[in-house]
């Protein structure tokens, strides 16, 4: 067995997509149970300029996309943000996984030292190693909105924990 | 350039512990600036029965040395949990950083799939190869620390953004 970057990777996002998709299931029943209007999860946030549940959950999944299509050198696919229930958030996770499922170790293997251009084109492009990419930028972004997703849920009374998050390994 | 178990785990960690240094230099000075009593922050939490700041901080860091030294086969140094200022955060996270910069990736390269056991001799004992404890155990508990530190600073309107949890790559 050796580390590639498939491996760093793909499975990673897989194994937090699959714990938030539980996540965001226990907090819909939370919010059944209790009569919590789902609006009052969906639209929480931590501070009043912070993104709201949905929107953490959108770019979490946007990051677990574009990172593995960058990687595997595909085109990122466009998903409208127009996600309103959980049903939907969901189905947003349900696709992301979907695509990353199609994408495999022989397409992103060897891209550790492929150029990756963040922002191309602005007076804030940066250009980054695949392996930078991924390790540096892709999965602390990735990790940061995945684990405010949770920590919103989490402040507003749902009763998940860290090994929720987590997932399985 | 190739990818390695060194190049997946110390980088990360210094980067981020280096973010987290810096974040808690913002909260401290932001306390001093509004005249808030350090501890609002310090102590704050998400929730009742989550950890506080000081808290996770501490594991965050524990989290950074326990992989690291268990990926280099070195016992994991062991720091009284006794921070009560933000001081006392700084040079904990000073000297993880010490002692995460003393591993070379000589001796934590190769760990992949060296057999790393989790909780040993409990019932919730696990074992993993060292690429999988890295990715899907270390990887994500060490952000979900640094992130809901960050989150809880950011709840109590120390004004931070995505950038400094990022830090520099």
């Amino acid at each position: 067995m050796t580390i590639s970057m498939y491996t760093a990777s793909i499975p990673v996002f897989k194994q937090m997509l699959d714990s938030m998709s539980n996540v965001l299931a226990k907090a819909e029943a939370h919010a059944t149970a209790k009569s919590i209007e789902p609006n009052a999860l969906l639209q929480a946030r931590l501070f009043p300029d912070m993104f709201s549940l949905i929107h953490q959950v959108q770019i979490a999944a946007d990051f677990a996309k574009s990172v593995s299509a960058r990687l595997a050198s595909v085109d990122v696919p466009s998903y409208e943000d127009n996600e309103q229930t959980f049903a939907d958030l969901q189905a947003r996770i349900a696709k992301t996984l979907a695509f990353i499922n199609g994408l495999s170790a022989a397409q992103i293997d060897g891209s550790e030292s492929r150029e990756i251009v963040l922002r191309p084109g602005t007076p804030k492009e940066k250009k980054l190693s695949g392996q930078t990419y991924l390790l540096s930028y892709g999965l602390p972004q990735f990790f940061f909105h995945a684990t405010t997703a949770y920590d919103i849920l989490r402040h507003n009374g749902v009763e998940i924990g860290k090994r929720d998050f987590m997932g399985n390994y």
